[in-house]
Formats: structure tokens, sequence, C-alpha cells
């Protein structure tokens, strides 16, 4: 992956540099932005990272999590974008920005920035911030390499997604000799079930159904209150029924307010979930998705049943 | 990892190897043994692959798995033993034996062999394979490169386990350069859930009990049979409750026989499973081992928990 020169150029022309990412954020979004803050720290520059909403608690092994801050002032003069490509996406729509870099890898774009690194064939941010650290001269540091590894390490599903390269794995080798500990992140990445989680998990297998090669399972308010978990303990449950031979999709519905329902999209392989969530309004990656749909538990399912059959026919 | 220059210059030597790996085999077993086959082959020589066991199902995707046999002769010349270290191991006590080389990362030994390279901290006989194949100078196919991923992917829980070391994640780069697919490996390894499966899943999760940090859970003949499976059907079951985040043992009893059940063991971190296995006359790794016990299910448990209350402790 080569780091345009034009973006090594400006980020060393830089004193003092506004990262910012997107809302809802993961482990590419966190980790790409610490790590890439940390590293123009080792340069002698100021940055910080802002973020709308918290670090979930999923991500608080992240070493200088804590940098995350939730303001932001009106005027930004040098804005960094990561793993997103509009203000909008990282909630700092009304703010006023004098030049704006762009550093994503996904699909969906607007054209925003005044400098643009899109590559939408990368893995994750998280792979193209460590070769732009590389490039940048920067020393990656233990600190650095668990940002990272989380960051590459969740976006490709700790390298089982169809996503996983030959350069990710080189990547994670490379981490893993600057200290990132493989089987930690892993753990703390995928060994997160606590009792209510593990409960939630067992209510969902109760609700899931198998429409051939499609999976649909929701998770309902009264779920959530029942197990004493919330939203965030959904992550990557979406996933669970992929491990089903014969299920291609995954849709895990769960109930956001009285009448709406955030949808999580998965699929294995050339189906495109992005497709589906799109028509609803969404988007993201070919294999993982997302949307906000509203109408009754049953209407919901019906509609997108329609459609993730048609897209994995 | 360095090759005994002794076996490079042993293997150079043979015109005729027979590879045995042992009972009841997995991935590590067969992806090094089937790669091994391969690259002698490329030199050359012959040799054949004996196993006793039939090659599951799960391991029908790996090239040239039909080389793998299960007839033996009464007098082998030279015995390439793989992934384990005795002869008893590969089922092959009986056969009289000229020269026999041993290449495994088993722990547990006896002594055996005329040449012997043990390396108790390689992740997988996959890795040793992997750099043995490189240093005879042999090209990486991808039949073979997808055999060994599988070996060292299906060892380290496709690099989520503490083996996974940075020299594991280089060469998983390298064979996906050679060839393997990453993601078709891990559907192929993880996502082989049948419907009967998943409805084995279903009812070991009725069946999990949490003491403290242990979990126990355990699968009747009854079980099986209700849900038309079999023992095969319950590989890599037994790590599905080490995802929570309390648990750091899991131990999974199944059923073989009227009142004898075979008991799976993995731990995370420090916690030394194999001890506990030893003690009722198995063994293994120390996050990984396994154990025949004879009694009642309520007192097979009782006895285990015991035990890993103990280490776990």
């Amino acid at each position: 992956m080569n780091v345009p020169e034009e973006l090594i150029t400006f980020l060393r022309s830089c004193d003092d540099v506004f990262i910012a990412t997107h809302i809802d954020p993961e482990g590419d979004a966190l980790g790409s932005s610490i790590a890439l803050s940390l590293a123009l720290g080792q340069l002698g520059k100021r940055s910080c990272v802002f973020n709308r909403d918290a670090v979930p608690a999923l991500y608080a092994f992240l070493p200088h999590h804590r940098i995350v801050t939730d303001t932001a002032p009106d005027s930004i003069d040098t804005l960094l974008l990561l793993d997103c490509n509009s203000r909008e996406r990282a909630g700092l729509e009304n703010a006023n920005v004098r030049f704006a870099a762009v550093i994503d890898h996904h699909l969906t774009n607007n054209g925003y920035g005044d400098l643009r690194w899109i590559v939408p064939t990368a893995p994750a941010t998280g792979l193209m911030v460590f070769n732009l650290v590389k490039a940048l001269g920067v020393t990656i540091t233990k600190d650095m390499a668990v940002n990272l590894y989380t960051a590459i390490g969740i976006d490709t599903g700790i390298f089982r997604y169809v996503n996983t390269s030959a350069e990710c794995l080189s990547a994670a080798s490379e981490l893993v000799v600057c200290g990132a500990d493989p089987a930690f992140i892993a753990d703390r990445l995928f060994n997160t079930f606590s009792k209510g989680r593990f409960m939630l998990l067992r209510c969902l297998l109760e609700t899931l159904e198998l429409h051939q090669t499609v999976a649909v399972a929701s998770i309902t308010s009264e779920m959530f209150a029942d197990t004493g978990t919330t939203s965030a303990d959904t992550e990557n449950l979406v996933n669970f029924s992929l491990q089903m031979d014969e299920v291609r999709v995954s849709a895990l519905i769960r109930q956001v307010g009285e009448s709406s329902w955030k949808v999580s999209l998965r699929s294995k392989g050339e189906i495109d979930v992005a497709r589906v969530a799109a028509q609803f309004g969404g988007g993201g990656h070919r294999n993982a998705a997302g949307c906000t749909i509203s109408g009754e538990l049953s209407s919901v399912k019906r509609m997108l049943l329609t459609e993730l059959q048609r897209v994995s026919a």
C-alpha cells in the first residue's frame, strides 16, 4: 500500500491536528485515531482525538483511550477525518473547518476534503495508518501497536473475513514484534461475554429463524431489560449464525425505540449486504452493513427478508 | 525457528518416507503431513501419509487429503512421525521400524525416535513443517499452503490463542502469498455448524454450569441421537463458554459409552489443564487437553470440578 507523498508532506508541515472519527465508534475508528495521535506526538506535533460518542467499555483496554474527547471547538484549523469521510459522520456538521484531510476505507463517499486518501480495498483504516506511520518514520511503540492491531483485528474478524490479506497478516506480525499481544487482544475483542450478554445470546438464539441461506434474529427492549444488557452488548452477535454452514447472510434486528429497529447485516463471500442497507437509508461494506427501519417487528423482518433473499439468491 | 541440519540432510538422503500422524487426527496433524508429503514429492521422493482413523469430514477441503491411507505394512523402513512422538499415538505399536524420525511440538514425550526435532514452544507442527519445507528449498505450492495455513490456523484458533506469535503471523502471510485463502479456510474450520450441530450447541448451552471461573457442559448419547449428530460434531464446542469474560476454564463432557465420558478441557492464560487431564490418565497442552473418565455423569462432573477449581484458584 503506497501512502500518498502529499499526505506525508502535509502531516510533516502541521503543528496541530484535530483528529475526528465516526460517531458510534468501534475498534478501527478508535485504534487508528489513537495510534495516529501518538505517532504525531512522537514527531513533536500536537493533536487531539475527537468523538461525539463515548468510548464503548469494550475498548477500555486500548492504551491512551482517555485522550478521546467529546469537546470540539466551533472552528477547526486542520481537521483529519479517520475511518469516515464526511463531517456529518463525525458529528461535526456545524464546525467551521479551514482545511480537511480524509483517511478512510469506506466505499460510500461524497467527495468531502481538501486532501483525500480513500482506499476502499483496504481491510481497515488501521492498516492504512500502519503504513502512514511507517512512512512518517515513526517508531511504532507498544501502545501504538495495540491500537493498530485492534483496528485491523476488529475489521477482519481477526483474520477470518474475506478482506484478510497477506499484507494484513504481515502488518499484524510486525505489530506483535512491536509489542501487541494477539491473544490478549482477541480475548478482549471476542471473549467478552458477561453473564448478562450470554443470557442475551440465549434469548437471541430462541428467536433465530432460518430462511434458506438467510438467518434473522431479533432482540427486543424487553430482552435487554430482562438480561440487564444494553445495545452495546450486541456487538458481534450478528456474526453468530454465520457459523452455520448453510447461512450466507445474517441479520440482527434490535429495538432502539418504540417502533424503531437498528439492523446489522453480515454476509459471506460475494453477497453484497451494503446494497440492502442502502435501500433502507443505511450503508457499510459489502459484507458488513447496517440501517435503521421503523415499523412493527414483524413487518420490518418481512421487508428485510425479501431484500436479503433477493441479494443472496 | 532453526531447522536441524541433521534433519535436512536426512530427508535429502531418503527415497521413500512413511509419514504417520496421531490417531483421531485434526488439522495440524493432517495439514502438516499432507504438505510435507507434497514437498517430498517435489524433491522427487516417494512418501505416503498413514492415519489409523479416517479424515474427519471437516477436513475434506484439504487438498490431497485422499492421499491419507489407513493401510500400514508390518515393516517400515523409514518412519516419520508428525505431530506425535510415539508409535502408540500413531496406532503403529506393532510395526517393525528400521529408522524413525520425529517432528512434533507436544510437551509429553518418551524419547522415541532415532532423529528427533521436538519444539514444545512451537504453536503448531505446521509451523515447523513450513520452516522445514523452506529449508529443503521447496517452492510452496497453493496446495501445500492451504494445508499448512490450516495446520497453523487450527492450533492457534486462527491467531487467537496464547501461542500466536509474530512468526505464526508472518508464516501465515507468506502462505497467503503462496495461495492460501484465509477467509475460506476460516469458514471451513469455524463456520461449519450444520443445523444438527447448531441444535446440539443449544442443548449444550442448557446444561452449562458456571462455578466461579470454571464452566462445565455435557452432551449425552441421547442428545446426539435427538439432534442427529455424532462425536465429530463436538469439535471446538468446548471453546464456546470461554467467550465469557469470567470463564477461565471450560470442560466439555461427552458420552462415549454406557458409563464412559470423554472430557475436553480448555483454559486461558497460565492455567494448566494438561495437569488435570494427566491425573485422569489423559494428556495434551497447557491450554488444551483431554481425558476419558468412567462413572456416572454427576460423579464425573464432581471429580473434574474439584481438580479444575484447584488449578484455576
